[in-house]
């Protein structure tokens, strides 16, 4: 039986048990039939063609195709083979030779592809109301604008027509469009997804991002598309990892009183105040405020500075052809970078890398950055008033994200008292995808809201192995590099990740080692039966970064094996015997971290 | 007695003979008045504050103060305070109310400066006549253009009036110089040393270099300059590492047939192919020619893209308001600028983005490009005849250097038979600073010219013990990995080079562990006056292959520190004590190797 989700643990489970994706594509254009909303699709699939594609697959084997029989759809200035591209301006229409590099790999990873989404019109604005087709509906409230500029894509998946959809993000289009729909929208680091088959808004900044019910289903998408392509020459290798548990005193950033940006809206405001007192909180985290200043500087360089002339050299020479083509409001804000000169571009890039450098400052205190998705939700009405200024409140959150080469990954939470979404957006530096998806699942759990507008329940959360993944040495610390400790950073720094809790077999003992403070603790392993288990944690490093944080190790202190209680054995700290003379014992504590409490009590 | 020559290792020998710095500030002011030439120098320190700073040292402390009593010069668009800097433009004049940051280290680290030299107004050229005073002249015949734009720089130092320069380089102002004055050019990677206090040609590219007489003068001058300054976005922490034996197996690129670009002159022509059949090829690396198609493709960007608007944009109050007050040809091609958009602006960008990408590729194939520094010398009468097509060619081999952020160091070579120098350049990714140096301090040594312009013999290399690189770990091997046993291969595999023999101190014993043969050492720390000096080996592994390395060493054995009988330490190959139960002590061996021999034997 079609799940009632499309979701894709919904969906797997269901092809497991025998169901044929061929009766799932028939449901997905059964429901984009039922759904009424003639806003949220451009072009569709051909019916019969997505029919055998889903025929052809072969048999269920999400292993080697992990988006076997999996519905998805792709904003219309994303290249598909066979579907004209638009990027919701009928007159720019061309027909593209083959897919995107992002959709290739979806396909070859079995996904079959549904239709092409509406959108603000060259993906210029987060409103999704400047599209000369039919605007999409919120499916939470018809008088609330759907967002954008992905705005097709993101009512797609909240209305449950597909598992997921691609959307772009320069300033916010993936995460705008997903808080006003209760989704998860993941958007990149910089180049880990190819945009080779998009059309471009900012080049220097353009990211391919995903619109999905889950976390988990939004990595998956993500983990198939990213990779460097040699067609596209801000591509890069993806960051290493994946999502797993979320390490213990993650340092947790949220806006100070002069950041908070609700527009006068109550309900908003305390949604969000509510998701930090409770679901962020519940993490054991360290939550602080922090200074966003810089970062609000860098988002009024969007379009108060020179990278607007990138939309234009985008569309350059069909902007000088055919300006009567474009929205009025499209063409009006693209059309402001003929008074650009080259000068003022690079002026534009020097103070960028000035409130970069000073927003540096951010990430040595915080591990990530939670900040509403959006200010407040915006009425229709409110954009035929004003087309612009809406446009620019729903950017506080997000235009400086892209600029500063941060990774963004905006959740679902619990809904505001009228019960419209209020989501929020997770933010670190490049690279840090996987950290992000580790919170924002729990997080998304935490909040217990339904999917997107389908009403269905979120499914269970998958149980992952906490084990080092190809590329990765599983590392035991005992001390200082606990995490919440001084050295954890030593960890973080080069891409560590938490695994897990663990503890020594019995046959090892724990020292605190004699010198000024701080003191060391030094593990070492002792004849069977004289020992204690010891607590410690098991992280995962990149190997250059393990290398280097070895290389690093002082004595007496060496890298070795330690055995684990369960049977497990990996690499981690040891003490040499002869450092031990004149230490303390501290076996009888259990771990550093119980020794270290006694002594601060 | 003051020496002839400035190099550092002469003035520090002198000193530590007794010298007084003071008489060293007192010769290279006379040298100056002797040298006759009103074009090197703009202005002058003070003589009795120069010769005070010599004063004031204290007692020389070259290991506190590496360039304690040092003269140098710095390029008049680099801010020394108390001298007004004019980037050799009176009207743009100004009184620095400090000094640069990259000045001020050096006058922390006890160097003295003399004065500010001469350049291409604005930095902009590499010919070093775009200047309303008069031209430096080449010391090596006076009807040639001295290069610039650090013109000044460059000439002080080959005649000996200072030790080392400071010259800034964005295009090659660094590096043309140097080739036409037999001079070190190092042009360090982008951002490690901060440019505060700089007059910018193209804030996104430009460098501060260093000129001096030796590769290792230079390399004192930049390691003490090197590392972040708040003040300054762009800058960013020094690579660490620093010069030392040059790489077995290093894989050297050079021109191919269509990149060789002498400009007609069989005399250069000849320099460089006698250069690379003889001096490099005596490296006993592997050279090959190498297609620099996207490295010129790059070089045409610079004044042929948009970064020309960079130059606008550096003094655009300026020029707008006082355009007459430049040099006609300066004004000329930075008055080009007001010609582009915004959009202009970008599309360079794209492209240079693109062929950033291809020549990527180059890298994977070669560890360091070797090309001539300049295609061929150019007469002042050429530059008369022609300012702009002279300046073009001279920047072939380094215009694309900046852009793609690759580092470079100009070294002198065999000069041509006509008597004038030939100097190469040495180019590598940015980062790789140090292998540069340890390349180009073997090749001047090779080629045996003499200082500068000075006839005096360069002073002997100085001893560097043969240690890891930047990106290398040092590893100390006891038993099986040792060179020419079983397990060497897992070593030499991951790209690992054998560093020297060495022994341990004497504070370790050696045992046999018990078990099944093969049988393996275990190195363990025991108390002072216990131990014996084991022989071991000391390797370079690159830090991700010493990540695998260690993460595959088996227990019992441990990485930990490993302390060497001359009194460093390195990792290395210890044993969990709890292993040696039952195991033969074999410290009287004295190795791993004579334990195995006596066994064969």
């Amino acid at each position: 039986m079609v799940p009632a989700s499309f979701d894709i643990a919904s969906l797997h489970a269901a092809y497991r048990a025998g169901l044929d994706p061929v009766r799932v594509v028939e449901a997905a254009f059964a429901r984009i039939a039922a759904a009424d909303d003639p806003g949220i699709f451009i072009s569709l699939a051909e019916k019969s063609s997505a029919l055998a594609a889903a025929a052809a697959l072969g048999p269920f084997d999400p292993a080697a195709k992990p988006l076997w029989g999996i519905p998805f759809a792709v904003k219309d200035n994303i290249d598909v083979a066979g579907l004209p591209t638009t990027a919701a301006c009928p007159a720019y229409l061309y027909q593209p030779a083959e897919s995107a590099a992002a959709v290739q790999r979806l396909v070859e990873a079995g996904a079959i592809p549904i239709g092409k989404t509406n959108l603000d019109q060259f993906a210029t604005g987060l409103v999704g109301v400047r599209t000369p087709y039919p605007v999409p509906r919120n499916p939470f409230d018809a008088g609330i604008i759907p967002g954008g500029s992905s705005s097709g894509s993101a009512v797609a998946v909240a209305r449950g027509l597909v598992s997921f959809a691609l959307g772009t993000d320069t300033a916010g289009s993936g995460r705008v469009p997903a808080g006003l729909n209760n989704l998860v929208g993941l958007k990149p680091s910089l180049g880990t997804v190819p945009v080779h088959g998009v059309v471009p808004a900012c080049k220097s900044l353009d990211c391919v991002s995903v619109f999905a019910l889950t976390v988990a289903d939004a990595w998956v998408a993500y983990a198939v598309m990213a990779g460097a392509d040699p067609r596209d020459p801000w591509s890069k290798p993806a960051p290493a990892g994946a999502p797993g548990a979320v390490p213990p005193g993650l340092r947790i950033g949220v806006p100070d009183a002069a950041g908070r940006r609700f527009d006068g809206d109550g309900l908003s405001e305390r949604a969000f105040d509510g998701l930090v007192a409770g679901d962020l909180a519940a993490f054991g985290g360290r939550v602080r405020t922090v200074d966003l200043t810089p970062l609000f500087e860098v988002a009024n360089l969007l379009y108060g500075g020179a990278w607007v002339a990138e939309r234009y050299q985008a569309i350059r020479g069909f902007f000088e052809a055919s300006p009567e083509a474009l929205h009025p409001v499209t063409r009006h804000i693209i059309g402001g970078a003929t008074a650009l000169s080259a000068a003022d571009a690079f002026a534009g890039l020097y103070r960028l890398r000035e409130l970069a450098a000073a927003s540096e400052a951010l990430w040595r205190d915080i591990d990530v950055l939670v900040v509403p998705t959006l200010p407040r939700p915006y009425r229709l009405a409110e954009l035929e008033a004003d087309p612009i200024g809406p446009n620019t409140q729903l950017g506080v959150y997000t235009n400086f994200v892209n600029l500063l080469n941060l990774c963004a990954l905006a959740v679902p939470g619990r809904f505001r008292e009228d019960g419209f979404p209020a989501g929020v957006t997770l933010i670190a530096p490049a690279g840090k995808d996987a950290l992000l998806a580790s919170i924002g699942a729990r997080l998304q759990a935490a909040s217990g809201t339904p999917l997107g507008a389908t009403g269905l329940p979120q499914p269970p959360l998958p149980d992952r192995p906490a084990a080092a993944l190809p590329g990765e040495v599983e590392i035991v610390v005992v001390g200082a590099h606990l995490s919440g400790m001084a050295l954890n950073h030593e960890l973080t720094a080069p891409g560590g990740r938490f695994l897990r809790q663990a503890r020594t077999a019995a046959s090892y003992r724990l020292y605190a080692l004699a010198g000024a403070p701080p003191r060391r603790p030094g593990l070492v392993r002792c004849g069977a039966g004289e020992g204690h288990a010891i607590a410690v944690e098991v992280w995962a490093l990149p190997a250059e970064g393990f290398g280097r944080f070895v290389a690093a190790v002082p004595a007496p202190l060496a890298i070795g094996t330690v055995l684990l209680e369960d049977g497990a054995a990996a690499k981690g700290f040891l003490c040499e015997t002869a450092a031990t003379a004149g230490a303390e014992d501290i076996s009888a504590h259990g771990g550093w971290r119980a020794f270290v409490e006694t002594r601060a009590a």
